[in-house]
């Protein structure tokens, strides 16, 4: 059996004893264990099945400052922000549990029977939606807690009523351990089948491809490099049985700052883009990487501001040795490129896991001219482009790939310009934000995370909010069903849901 | 310029002037027409955009008897079935008109900002649907009119605000004709752009393949085949972009028989099986092509019933050369199979297109030994499987692949054996119905047309109802956006839609 090791981000050297990995027959019993969980997990009734998510969010707070020590450790990411990331994970497990109780994922409608319709009578039709089954989730390394092992798409499967079998993310081993305690003692405590959750560690091709494509998973969710999504991609698509894969990858997440905000506080703006752009030292699949800015009044104080303001970015330590490295690289190309100028690096720092902020600048003619600048450099490193109209700004933009966010600064003055672009940036990204950055994403029923290819593997649906159970469903139609046998749900009078009755809309 | 023919199914023989196809370039300004039109397209109100459905709806009524004698001509089907099949095409458009002054589509929800929030304020968030983009329809050559040029994929892309380019069925060129002109004219008379509906004719694999994998279509309606749908399905995903494929392809749509039922009425259920099986010559997509029934009273007069109904059934125009000997193919597959009794053969028919009705017989050990056994013959051929058991009826329910949909004809003394069924069947169908027949599918908030793979490439949907238009629709989250330039919809106050606002729905 291979063997693991929690890894210090820091230093990038193992620490503590082995971790055993698991084999290939664990996969197929996890595999097993979930699919004869699923029929009695999914007949649980709203409020067992809430009450196993609040159990969850209990038993990580139990987990006490273990948890958050650990991952500091294995993700050098500072106290404060893991701590909140903790409250982001048990909130967002609340959440869930009062969308499974409000109950419009259940999506119910009743036409009754109209025996007497002519030509033919109308059959009693009744529809809800109904869980697709075992869930595959494939956690992030930047958010340990909210992306991982009880992140959102964890979450979001077991409130549609899917069991989740984890593969862990090596870059926090120990983390994802104490999380998987934690589920595990929430699923003994509601006394519901053991697989209804699983926690596999193993190397990520290997395993997780065995996990992809054992025929009893039903969905896949995933969070991670492009290249690791579309590779999970290719895998389920390549299945007897394809399935649906949510895959968030990749995104640079362009900001425009529009001429009369930028006018009017270019230099203000400069310093909030960078320190939007360091924090957690740019570890945000919403980090702004791409700034864009017309020629004009206030451009040079923008471009002075952020400079200053980066030059005094303290180095910060990434989350591994590879995710540094990776950014060293992408720096570098970019450092190297004749058509761009580097305007700033920020503090030097020792030792292999700390990442030097960096901002560079180019020209709109220069970026449409070159298809590397558009690639996502994963940390503090952002490319300012100098647009020398609106028509090069559009150009731009519409060249972009598919992107999670694009964040307009604006004035009054920038109504109309705004309003002309809107349509364009709707076409592109998942979520379109005012005066602010795209940094903070808020757990919420009206987020969506997520936006065209490559952002995600399927712009349909958010990873983040309450939107995202819709991901873990389906439709079923239930015709003439004796009330006897129909779902309780479904029946006249059935549960407090909203129901789309003969197409009217009521809520309960 | 490749040209094609009008053909008449009854005599598989082409009729009439050339029909000019289209080339390779027209496929490039159909695609470029659909995506300049598609901003102004998902742009119209929702009045003007159920204006235009039910218009087209009016034109295809406009085109009167010509329409109904050009199908019958080229699919072979008889006046009644097409009369029928024209009303419920254009029930389908004014339906989705309907939908679309509902509003429920949008799924607008509204979390309106909290500043003062601790430890961070809440922004302004709202969230819409829009459409993905333009759509290629591939229409199914068993409903002429009801999905194909303007049917269910057309009408429900067209509601969600996507242009729409229809690859014209090659069985029915001539009715295709007359309904894209109707539709272009309601085009012309709603003053939409040229370029909402496009209408192109040429070699399915070459001009179907350069759709697909155009950048500028966004999804794929498709009605047809298993190996057609997994080609489409193959061709997105290999895209740059892939594309979601909403391919409805296969299914065999087992219908159970339990004991207390077929005790009380096995003969009454034999007849009536025949009835459905070989309606409309047994084509279409929920033809009961299995049935289910476990030893015991009744299973003889059954079977007999059933026969003496097939013996009768006289022979009818398939709606090609190419179904008719696919069909005689399978059928001669299962009557030399060692492990199948033929029960009946309907009349034969003169000339080659006529298709001869089929009763086969097996068990469920047979079956289930026999994988070739559960194979779509697409036609008026059904197997009827006698299980020694209920162990032997789950384990053939649980062998087959995903289904449009599941019958249980069943009596009150079946409600306990029913109850045990129901969880099974709920993973393998989009449909379950009870005491009827799969052939008639209601057109209505409540359908599920739809089911796991094969059945169809995409369970979360279905393809006939109200429901589907959300495939053709993605979430686009809105924060801080100023009520000047943000859409109508979300603003407050804004439209008659229904709204989730701070996770509570409304109803206007």
């Amino acid at each position: 059996m291979t063997e693991f090791h929690s890894v210090t981000a820091e230093t990038g050297l193992p620490e503590g004893d082995a971790i055993p990995g698991n084999s290939l027959s664990d996969v197929q019993a996890a595999c097993a264990a979930a699919d004869e969980a699923f029929d009695s997990y999914r007949a649980t009734d709203d409020e067992s099945r809430a009450a196993f998510l609040e159990k969850i969010a209990e038993e990580i707070l139990a987990l006490g400052d273990e948890l958050i020590v650990t991952a500091m450790r294995e993700s050098g990411l500072p106290r404060a922000r893991l701590e909140g990331e903790r409250g982001r994970t048990v909130g967002q497990l609340r959440l869930f549990a009062n969308v499974v109780r409000l109950g419009q994922w259940k999506s119910i409608r009743i036409d009754p029977a109209q025996p007497d319709r002519q030509p033919l009578p109308r059959p009693d039709l009744r529809l809800r939606m109904i869980p697709l089954g075992p869930v595959a989730v494939f956690g992030a390394s930047n958010f340990p807690l909210a992306f991982s092992t009880a992140g959102g798409d964890t979450a979001s499967a077991l409130a549609a009523g899917c069991p989740v079998i984890v593969k862990a993310h090596t870059a926090h081993l120990r983390t994802g351990l104490l999380i998987a305690s934690a589920i595990t003692k929430a699923v003994e405590a509601c006394g519901l089948p053991k697989g209804v959750f699983a926690h596999l560690i193993g190397p990520g091709n290997e395993l997780g491809s065995a996990l992809v494509q054992d025929p009893r998973i039903a969905a896949v969710g995933f969070t991670g490099s492009r290249s690791g999504g579309i590779a999970l991609m290719k895998l389920a698509q390549a299945r007897p049985v394809p399935i649906p894969v949510y895959a968030e990858m990749s995104s640079i997440n362009p900001v425009v700052i529009m001429p009369e905000a930028l006018k009017a506080r270019g230099e203000a703006l400069g310093a909030a883009f960078i320190g939007s752009l360091t924090m957690g030292a740019g570890q945000f699949c919403t980090n702004p990487g791409l700034l864009l800015a017309i020629e004009g009044d206030g451009i040079d104080a923008f471009a002075t501001a952020a400079t200053a303001a980066l030059e005094t970015a303290e180095a910060q330590t990434m989350l591994t040795t590879g995710i540094c490295s990776a950014y060293n690289k992408g720096t570098d190309a970019l450092a190297g490129n004749a058509a761009v100028t580097t305007l700033a690096r920020g503090k030097e720092g020792n030792g292999t896991t700390k990442g030097q902020a960096a901002l560079f600048q180019t020209t709109a003619a220069a970026f449409l001219a070159d298809e590397a600048l558009g690639a996502e450099v994963f940390g503090a490193s952002s490319l300012i482009i100098r647009c020398k109209d609106e028509a090069e700004l559009r150009a731009v933009l519409n060249g972009l790939e598919g992107q999670l966010t694009a964040t307009i600064h604006m004035d009054e003055g920038d109504t109309a310009l705004a309003q002309r672009l809107l349509p364009l940036l709707e076409r592109k990204v998942g979520r379109i934000l005012a005066n602010g950055w795209p940094t903070g994403v808020e757990v919420s029923h009206t987020m969506v995370h997520g936006g065209p290819f490559p952002a995600t593997s399927d712009s349909r649906t958010t990873s983040v909010g309450s939107l995202a159970i819709d991901r873990f469903l389906r439709p079923v139609s239930y015709q003439n069903i004796a009330p006897a046998i129909l779902p309780a749900d479904l029946r006249d009078g059935g549960g407090k849901a909203p129901r789309m009755i003969d197409g009217v809309l009521h809520t309960n």
